[in-house]
């Protein structure tokens, strides 16, 4: 092993080479996942700083015959990225390859390396005149390679689609440790197959994606924010319907939100002003994005809402006047996973079922729940546009909510897991397998496509020596 | 051999198998390429009527060591849906398996059958009160299962995307007779490798897609369509950067056509009257989506034009004042291949460079081959919203066409394919790769991607008898 280590410091130099023979090294950070589930021990922590790098790190990893866990912001939930117990891993770090290679206006493109924070790369197109749409919570640290490993999602993915469908090319380091350069800025490319979709997403089971070249958008003129009640699911769902036919392609964000989780977010943050929740079951949060003007994109809102309300849709609506209103919209939004955690204990699911069947899926899966563990409560909040929903589950109010979790966890995930596979829903819509749900994949994936894809895995890694025991 | 066949007529019935042993029975349709460059010859043609029949044929085939050739519509045209001319192979036809299966207007989606025209979808779509937009020349004998196993490109790729854009599942008949129910209706499913995307775009070398799941989008208020002369393609590009500013996702078309491409449609179509084509060495189609109305939609158009003549990108454009109109212009540019092949012989290319580099390409690559080739001329329009050209040479006017492509074909193609590579671009970009184009693969694909394609097809199809000889 020392070997490897002498060998590693060469390729990257040795302030780039982290083990825990220097008493002074704090590993923690490359060792402990985002939600302190879980620590492993690495045999290194190793930053290259250059494709070149990883790729010779790879090649000296291969040929010791020692795994590697690819890492960026270390921000998944579903620890994918953290090495394990083992102390014979290394963990390759993209920290340090953070770059903008290129920002092509004419090609509506950027290229940027693995590393580079989500936010830095949303400022780099911004400060082009462009909006890279991709967004969610953990955009302050989490990295472009770790969204496309992990195929991140977000809020706008009603409109934009997925980290999937922003990129246009990746440049990997496969595991032979071979630079594969597919960095194209090609809108159709039908060469074969498609070598870019298959490491999007697979979690560094297959390669390292150490580069990328991504789509910009032209900036929206305006971009404005409205808050309804709803009587049920269904009329959330009618409401999208209407809300796609008005708006089209002006449609960039249909969330709703369940009252009990309302209710935390107004019980723990009380300075936070939750609009309407104590008037319906539900709240749905609407975004209007608006190539043209902050006038239009207002008379296009408020007619849609008219017909929401003319059809019995909502009972109200709010169009937030101003951007400070729009944002505390929104925070009241992204404030229920904190609110909840302030609540105490809770199971957390992350499941997509088709838009038009979630309706059905949450009444059958909240009896079932409540019919099994008396007193539950359900904090059910999520993306409805594509069909995202984060279906939580607290303990009863009374009791102990940790006794609750030790007993009742796996109990809660086989009912609700079950009921997502009987409506061809997805066990994990956004936050990828890692390692939390490989095995459920096994119960919940069906078997031919779980065989195709070891016989990918075999293919494209036949030392099976990337970030082994995740996804499968 | 015979009891291959004996095994098919029981799988299938006797009336959907054709073989060349009935002197009655015509194979042309299934042998005959739609450019009718090659014939091949048919072990059989077998037309199974449901995915189970489908597996039962590739078993039944993998038994008897039997490679497969999986057929849509044959409209193909890179020579990838007939048979090799050995008298082995069986033709596997996906016409009889055309059915809607359902149409999910809560979730945007439809799901249809492979073999169901693509033409046949839309209209379902329309029925449903959604548009399909997947729109190219051969929609009316075209198949779904073919668009999507050659991710088909056409007219609306700047706003919709291909066909793999549009895809949210496949059901696919594996290369071991295996059926995989991949048909989610799921916009978010992070469970494992894009299975679904590798399928896209394997041209049927990797298994058969049996059915799709398609995403549906809200019909469009207006559609306007508007033309304009411009002098160079780089205020082409200029013009296509400020549409996508001014418009948005309206922005649902943008061709570009040359002057000669144009003299030809005028030439040889004189009925069609094709607009100011004498003001400019360019003219550009640009098409508008409203989702609001026609009157919102021509204001929008308008105060895009005026701002592109007040910038001097064009000269003066006129936007169509009813759909009579519209569509003229666009049979005006959909004449150019009709009116090149009237002119005579011509060598084809269907490239992608990104969108920003087009102009330069076009620069260098046709002095390189006004060089090389004295009086050649260029017959070059395509869609430049999304980088991909049809670059075509036809024979100077002088001579013997066909002497030019029987000593200039190679040549010509040399030096098109050199300078794509040369420009980061794509030597196929929306038609594939098939027969026609595989040798010209390993001189211009990445020799590590080569290198992962044959590992996924040796890993998925072992025996090779998946449309062998196409793509690798």
């Amino acid at each position: 092993m020392q070997d490897l280590i002498d060998q590693l410091r060469r390729i990257v130099g040795d302030t780039n080479v982290f083990t825990h023979d220097d008493p002074e090294a704090d590993l923690g950070a490359w060792e402990q996942d985002w939600r302190k589930r879980t620590r492993g021990r690495a045999l290194a922590v190793v930053r290259p700083g250059s494709t070149r790098q990883v790729a010779e790190v790879v090649q000296a990893c291969a040929a010791a015959g020692t795994s590697i866990v690819p890492q960026g912001g270390n921000t998944g939930l579903v620890v994918g990225s953290i090495p394990n117990d083992s102390g014979t891993q290394v963990v390759l770090s993209l920290q340090r390859m953070s770059a903008v290679r290129n920002v092509d206006p004419g090609n509506s493109t950027i290229t940027v390396e693995a590393g580079c924070i989500l936010q830095n790369l949303q400022d780099a197109a911004e400060k082009a005149g462009f909006l890279f749409p991709l967004s969610l919570g953990a955009e302050g640290s989490c990295t472009i390679g770790g969204n496309l490993a992990t195929n991140a999602g977000g809020t706008q993915v009603v409109r934009y689609g997925n980290a999937r469908e922003l990129c246009l090319g990746v440049e990997v380091v496969t595991a032979q440790g071979e630079i594969w350069d597919g960095l194209s800025g090609l809108r159709k490319d039908n060469t074969g197959y498609d070598l870019r979709d298959l490491f999007i997403g697979s979690e560094g089971t297959l390669g390292i994606i150490t580069a990328a070249t991504v789509k910009l958008f032209p900036q929206p003129a305006a971009q404005l924010t409205a808050w309804a009640p709803v009587a049920s699911l269904d009329d959330a769902v009618k409401l999208l319907v209407l809300a796609h036919q008005r708006l089209g392609a002006g449609l960039t964000g249909f969330e709703v939100m369940g009252q009990f989780a309302l209710s935390l977010v107004d019980k723990h943050y009380p300075q936070l002003r939750v609009p309407m929740w104590k008037d319906a079951p539900w709240c749905v949060l609407l975004e209007n994005s608006d190539s043209e003007s902050e006038d239009h994109a207002r008379s296009q809102f408020e007619s849609l809402l008219e017909a929401a309300l003319e059809q019995g849709l909502v009972s109200d609506a709010v169009v937030a006047e101003n951007i400070a209103q729009a944002h505390n919209l929104w925070h009241v939004r992204e404030s229920i996973t904190l609110a909840q955690a302030e609540e105490g204990l809770n199971i957390k699911h992350d499941i997509s079922i088709p838009v038009s069947r979630i309706p059905e899926f949450v009444r059958q899966t909240d009896a079932a729940l409540a019919a099994a563990i008396p007193g539950v409560r359900f904090v059910n909040f999520g993306h409805l546009g594509d069909g995202n929903l984060h279906y939580n589950i607290q303990a009863p109010a009374e009791g102990d909510p940790k006794a609750f979790l030790r007993e009742q966890e796996e109990h809660v995930n086989t009912i609700v897991y079950d009921a997502v596979q009987q409506f061809d829903g997805s066990i994990s819509a956004e936050h990828g397998v890692g390692e939390l749900k490989r095995h459920k994949l096994v119960k919940h994936k069906s078997p031919v496509a779980l065989s195709m894809m070891r016989a990918i895995k075999t293919a494209l890694d036949p030392q099976g020596l990337m970030n082994p025991g995740r996804v499968l």
